[in-house]
């Protein structure tokens, strides 16, 4: 496995992979990987001949006051996990080699970056969205891999792909979760063991939600109300907010039907997660 | 040659050429193609293999009130224009083909876009850059042609394909004069006998500068004024700006030093027109 800091090396990389005649998979990744991320280069190796992972914590996705300086950077468990699960090239730039000037040119994506995280996180999509354009201008992947756990940048990207012709297929893979249902998630631990135990609630709370719509409760004002008792059961837990949106288009749905995102973000101390659940409300 | 009004199809016609081993050559266009666009594709057919030449006139680059709906569409001239120069394709795809849904996805180049034109076409380097970078995405060329002509667009594109990492070279192209020294344009055509004439003044004001500098001037409202005396010489033109700025970072000058941009707009009449000069200020 060749691990490649500059753009000028991944870009070799890919290129003898693509004369060979191997259709290039990437998965874009800040690092600290887990089983999550390991999912993704699994669902890559399986479809593509060459895997590349990205491990690149993108300053210009965190907003002030967040988390850059401190999120994990276990680089070398992360070349592990690559390697063991099969992939070939590691692109691991420094800020300098991706941002080496000051930045001016910004892909943003309208409406959709604007609900549930937006609201919170001013600029975060916009960052996303940039830094997968580069990224992509940089691998030139034939497939790119995404997590669900991160629903609003899973349809952000998707629809930048789109409108802007790039040569690319997206797929979104399942979210991963931990035995009592927390998505798996580089943040997972940030949490004492106290908040770990306390973060079940927000898979309990989603898969509430989904029992209510499969129970045929249709008024979003009602599952919304639910789901936030549930959450309310966990003292230590506050809300960001409860979304129970259009799956594609993320707006705000007052009654549901159709595909439905089921979207949570609450803040356990210090610690801000986000977890989401799709689901078909069945018809009538 | 071929003529491509699909996505799928000039990708296709791009692959085969890919595949032969052929280096591509891109010259975007808005069609009403005249000697300047014929030099782009003479510089793409002297470096490529296989050049592809979109005619695309761009609705997300005009402004409410502008040229849209009356801007020339000679296709037939546009595609004779095109075998004669030996382009190997034209991809004329239909608004419908490029954006077929609500567009969502911009690019937007901060600081570059806003001075000059930027001041008085709100949004239109947005949309140059939104549909260059689907363009790009499309035809996947190893290098893009651009003119001079557009001082300010060559600025945002160089920075915009540097910013975002495409794979691709930006080669920018000497304007091409009239006799009397008018920039080819596509609206010069929307000149009457007499406009035409007078528009002959924007080149005259524009040598008027670069002699100043070469004769040792380093005050550049000096050099704007002298500039604006020679445009007020006819009557019929209305001045939008004279522009003395650096030829990089577009910044307005106080004293001329480096390589300096010096760039016009003006009105005659309906028409708006735009031309510049690129001058080396000698040290000292």
């Amino acid at each position: 496995m060749q691990v490649a800091e500059t753009i000028a090396e991944i870009r070799a990389c890919v290129a003898r992979a693509r004369k060979a005649g191997k259709k290039v998979g990437f998965v874009p990744t800040m690092g600290a990987l887990h089983a999550g991320h390991a999912s993704l280069i699994d669902a890559a190796t399986a479809r593509c001949d060459y895997v590349v992972v990205s491990v690149f914590v993108n300053p210009t996705q965190f907003g002030r006051g967040e988390d850059f300086n401190r999120y994990p950077r276990p680089f070398e468990k992360d070349v592990a996990i690559c390697e063991e699960h099969g992939a070939d090239a590691i692109f691991a730039p420094s800020a300098a080699e991706m941002y080496p000037r000051e930045n001016l040119s910004w892909v943003t994506v309208e409406k959709l970056s604007e609900p549930l995280c937006g609201r919170f996180r001013s600029g975060h999509f916009r960052g996303v969205a940039t830094v997968c354009t580069k990224l992509f201008n940089i691998v030139c992947p034939d497939v790119a891999f995404f997590g669900q756990k991160d629903a609003q940048q899973a349809v952000v990207i998707r629809r930048m792909v789109a409108d802007l012709n790039m040569p690319l297929e997206i797929v979104i893979c399942p979210t991963v979760r931990e035995p009592d249902g927390l998505a798996m998630s580089s943040r997972n631990q940030y949490l004492s063991p106290g908040e770990r135990k306390d973060a079940a609630v927000v898979y309990r709370s989603l898969s509430r939600g989904r029992e209510l719509i499969g129970a045929g409760e249709r008024n979003a004002d009602v599952i919304r109300a639910r789901m936030q008792a549930t959450l309310q059961e966990v003292a230590s837990v506050s809300i960001e907010y409860i979304g129970i949106v259009d799956a594609e288009t993320l707006e705000e749905l007052d009654r549901v039907r159709g595909r439905v995102l089921v979207a949570v973000a609450v803040r356990l101390g210090p610690t801000r997660l986000i977890d989401n659940i799709l689901v078909d409300a069945p018809p009538g």
